[in-house]
Order: structure tokens, then sequence, then C-alpha cells
């Protein structure tokens, strides 16, 4: 058992405060946060509530939470759950590291995109499974090929990021819809579906679970109300929801406060309107990101980005070395090397749009298009 | 790999809401919980440091916060700790699940108190840990005992609660903390210190942490500041530090805001004075506690406790039984067969002085007498 740090982690340490161009954090605009909304149901919650909102968490997740968020999933996702379903966790993470310890042990095989988000993997890897990198392209991941790598290596669990994904921006197409959810019928895949950024473009798919209740469901709040209230929560049924609300009392993370006060966001329509500019505003930064991309580093996007935070180059050099002499120049981004299942490829790097205000994107491009041009 | 409820979760599912004589919740007593003040943080922090309250959590916790918790444990618990090795955890319980993933695998021998507090020997036995009790006495684990348990049975890990044990109250003496700390090192055994009461009484023991560096301490601000916070800690330095801070990633769980909440509570003072108040309330509780069992209970005490929430008696009748008709009656506890580790006992439960009112404690014990007198 070996633990790592993430390269998000490690990139981030390297940024300096206030470093001008950060296209390395996964966080969500900060001009979208509503931070006085946060502070009005602060308000609310403590006068309506008193000292419950401080008191010990209970199981699967505060009752009124639960209920306001299958009502979110079922006007911004599609998808139909009852909110006894739906188990509130401290964050998409801690819901993905939760099922890994449910599903996962030694040797238990898990098809991922290849490259796939490096630290979702991580407590995947921790338990012991074995991962098994699917190639992807700009209609996502290829179906064919993961039909082809279960006959060879049997059946197990598929992890994916079919919206928007992470860290390519790529996004499933129907056709690979339909035939994953026939292949996993087929050869008794379980699949989990992590989805944080579908609610924030428009006109994008509906998750995979609005179609096939038999799809683990993996959600958070944290793109839309801010990623350090630590609420996500998995959309599940049966045994694997009774074992998640018992497992979750291992380490009973999930703040009663933070629970509240989402809650209160929700019931007020305070994310209906973060989601609104969101649709606005992401569409438009990612459009600025891919267009400087193609003026200041031509040919260096290996996947077209549909929606999500992030677009996948290849750096031509060695990324972490890249990463260095960008800094200094005020630029910032996560090497991609650790995002690959299979071979790692060092000469990749993950530019994500979510933190970087708009009008950075092109000239933070143009300076490391320049750096690239004089490696 | 079999998942349970704890007994505390099930028992606290028959309390209807409003049950008059809680002796079941392990929460801290509301009257002491600092709820203007959480509000008055609230304000503080968002003024002093807007976004940065809800963004993602850095690995091991805010840097100010953890300069904070160092001068609590110096000043509460004679801690001496740099602030590097204080890790930030999403509550206590967290912390133990953290620490069992790391420490413990399929047969890793866990030497524990027995009975022991059920809920966190939980995350040990799903790591496949074996559990090994060691009896209890009024003077805490009988050492002697485990010395031979460990000659037996090899080195492991020993899980204590050597303060205001949960759920015996009981405290372990001088000499038997001396003989632990000697044959810990003559043996090779590692102690995890859990330590959640030991600051809310006056004229405790400091820690074994205070006294030996190679102790794990783990401990909490939940019964000081409110449980549902989430915010409790580990001081453990050296390459488990760093393995710790790097597990921790694989769930993210623990709240940017309810970290700055906390900061802002302690740096401000608010934790000493709760704890002041905490001081003088929680002895006098319980007396009351004791002093009722007494008349109304005579000859349950099992242990006869020192501080801390609880007392672990003999209800002489099957306690799950005995729960389903004392809630009809307003009484509520926690039946104690599931906190033994080596063979179970029935007809035992943990009555907690935490959550119930200062006044209701005698009426409570009264009733539960009478129901325990006619079965």
């Amino acid at each position: 058992m070996r633990l790592y740090w993430s390269p998000v982690e490690l990139a981030s340490r390297l940024v300096k405060k206030g470093i001008k161009y950060n296209f390395a954090s996964g966080s969500p605009d900060p001009t979208l946060l509503p931070i006085n909304e946060i502070r009005k149901s602060f308000e609310n919650v403590f006068e309506n509530y008193g000292i419950s909102v401080i008191a010990y968490p209970g199981a699967g997740g505060l009752k009124e939470l639960r209920i306001e968020v299958s009502r979110y999933v079922r006007r911004m996702l599609n998808i139909d759950a009852s909110w006894r379903d739906i188990i509130i966790t401290a964050g998409a993470q801690h819901a993905i590291k939760l099922l890994s310890q449910l599903l996962m042990r030694r040797g238990t095989i898990v098809y991922v995109e290849d490259p796939t988000f490096v630290e979702t993997i991580a407590p995947m890897r921790f338990q012991g499974a074995k991962l098994i990198g699917v190639p992807i392209d700009e209609y996502g991941m290829n179906t064919q090929e993961l039909e082809r790598l279960v006959k060879d290596n049997g059946p197990g669990i598929v992890y994916t990021v079919p919206n928007c994904h992470n860290p390519t921006g790529v996004s499933l197409s129907y056709d690979r819809r339909k035939h994953l959810l026939e292949i996993s019928e087929r050869y008794d895949l379980r699949i989990i579906e992590d989805d944080p950024y579908t609610a924030l473009y428009p006109n994008t798919e509906s998750p995979l679970r609005s179609i096939n209740d038999d799809v683990i469901y993996v959600g958070t709040l944290s793109k839309v109300l801010g990623p350090g209230l630590r609420i996500g929560f998995v959309i599940v049924s049966g045994r694997l929801r009774d074992d998640l609300e018992k497992i979750e009392q291992h380490d009973f993370a999930t703040s009663t406060l933070t629970q509240y006060l989402v809650y209160d966001l929700l019931r007020r329509g305070v994310a209906n309107k973060v989601v609104e500019r969101a649709r606005d505003l992401y569409p438009r930064k990612l459009r600025e990101l891919i267009e400087s991309l193609n003026e200041y580093l031509p040919g260096s996007l290996m996947f077209k980005p549909s929606c999500g935070f992030y677009a996948f180059i290849n750096t031509r050099v060695n990324a972490w070395d890249l990463l260095r002499r960008s800094v200094n120049q005020g630029v910032a981004f996560v090497p991609g090397g650790r995002f690959f299942v299979n071979s790692r490829r060092e000469n990749t790097a993950r530019l994500s749009i979510g933190a970087i205000s708009i009008d950075s994107i092109r000239d933070g491009i143009k300076i490391l298009g320049d750096i690239v041009k004089s490696s």
C-alpha cells in the first residue's frame, strides 16, 4: 500500500498565492459563488432550527436536504429518485471513497477512461482495485474497446465521467451511451457515474442514471454552491444504499451545519440561480480557452472539450519542467502524466477554466504558448 | 465484510423526538454550546476571509486552525505539539477511520478495553482487524492482563480511552499508565489514545500523549463547540503524519467553512469559556447520575465513573427489551451488548449525561428503576 500526493495538490503547492493565471484549480468561478446567500442561509437555519444545526449528523443525511436534492436532480438532471435513495456525503470525493470501500477489494477490476481523474482513482487503488484503462476519444469512452476488454478480463465495475469528462472535456455520444448500458447488463458490470459538471452547461445529455436505475450516481453541490461546504451525494437503491448508510457511520464526516446550509440554499432556489448564470459563463470560458489554444498552442488540444472545466493538451515537453518555468511567469496547470492508467504521458497537461477569470484566459495561454515555443 | 448499525444509532431511532429522559445521546449539553458565538464567528470569517471559507480544503487542514489547536491542547491537555503534527479531521470518528485504514489490515491485532466504544471499533473491524478485549476495572485497562495477552498474541495496536472511558467512565491509574507506556515500548505496541472528555473535567490526568510522543492522539472539538461542525484532530508525527495527510485526500471530507469557524472560536477564547462552564456542569451531572443510580437502581453500576459522559450498568434483564418498554415512558439509553468484544452481555446499558438536562436525571433514573423492578 503506497500513498501518493495528487498532482493537483502538488501543482497547487507550486502555485504561489495570487498567481495570475491559475489553470490548475478545479474550483468553480468565484464570481458565481453565492456568498451573501450563504450568509443569509446561515441566519435562516440558526433562526429556524437552533441547536439542531450543530447536532450529530444522522444516518444517510438530513432528510430535508435529501428531499431538496431529489427536487434538484429532477429539475436539473432529469433524474427521478426518491429521497430515500439519495445519500448525502461530505462531497463527491468522499462518496467515491465510500463506494470504493464497499465495492472494491484486492483484484477487483475497475474499467476507467484513460486518462481519468487522478483523485477519484486514488481510493480505488488503495482498496487494491485493478484499474483497466479504456481508450477515450471525442465521443467519450470507446465502448467497443470496453466490451473487448471485458471479454478478456471479466466483469467488474465501470467508473466513468460520461459528461464533461475530467480531464478531457468530452462527453459520451448517444450511441455509446446505449451500448454502455447494454453491455453493463450483458456482462454484469456495475456503473459508477461521476457527474459534477452536467448541470453547469446548457444542452448537455442527461446522465446515465436518468435512463437506468442500476447506475450508481455520484453528484455534488461543490461546483454550484462552494466546494468548502463539502456536500455531495450518491443516488443508489437497495442493499448498496443500506450499506452506504452504514459505512458512512464509520467516519461520520458530513457536517450537520453545512447540510442545513445547503438545504436552505436549495430550498430558496439559490442553486437554480447560480446554475443559470453558470450556463452562461462556463461555455464562454471554455470557448475562450479553446480559441486561445488554437491560436497560441495550435495542435496541442488532444481532445475537443464539449463541456465542463477542462482541456487536456500535449505540452511537447515534460509538463513538470514546463510547470516550474511557467509558474515563474504566473501560469499554473496540472501536469497530466498521473491521469493516465495504462502508460503515462508526461508531456501532457490539464488546463482548467474553473477558477480563472474569463478575461485572463487568453493572456495566460499566450504566455504558456511562448514558454512552450521557447522550450 | 459485514456492516452493522451501531446500537447508538438504533437506540436513537427508538427515541422519539422530544423524549424527556435521553440517556442515549453522546452529545454535549445543549446549554453549553456557544450558538451565538458561532453566529458571530460566521460573520467574522466571511468578513475576514471572504470566498476562501468555501474553497477546497487543503491537505492536513487549515494552518491557522492547526496553530490554534496546538495552543488549545497545550493549555487544556498539557500536550506540547507543533502545528505541523496536528492533522485536522472531520471529527474524531473520521480520524479513527483514517488511522484504521493506515494501520490495520486483515489479521492486525488491536487490543482494546472490554467493553469499549462500539462506534470506533466498527472501522477497525471493517479493515479486518482482530480485536482482543482487555479487562477493565475501576483503575482502567488491566495492563497486567494486557501484557499477558501480548505475550500470547504478539505485538499490535492498543486502542484506548484512558481518561473518562466510553462506556464505563473509569480512568487509567497512574501506575497502569506507567506500565502501559513501558510495555508499549517493550513489545513494540502502537498506542492510539482516543480522548474526547479529558478537557471537560477538572483535575483529570493529562493524556498519555503529554508524556510520550509516540502515542497517536485523537482529539475533538465536538464536545466543546458542537458535534455538527465535524472538527476533530490527530496528533502524530513522522511518516504516519504524512500518510494521514495523503489518505485524507481520498475523501476530502473536512469542511473548510467549519474549519474556519472553529479557528475563529478558538482564537477568540470561546472554547476556553465553554470548558470552564463544562468543568462545573458535567461533574455535577455525573454525580447526580451516580447518586440516582445508587438510590433507584442500587448495585447496578458495574464501574464507578470518574469523569466523562457515561455510566455502564447491569440491567438484569435484556437491555433491548428494557429499552422498548422504557422508551414508552420517556426514558432512552443505549443497550450495552455490542460494546463488548469478547463475550457480549446483553443485560447491560450505557447511560449518558451528555444531552439530558441536569434537572431530569433523577426523575429519569427513578422511572428506569421502577421499570427494571417490575420486569
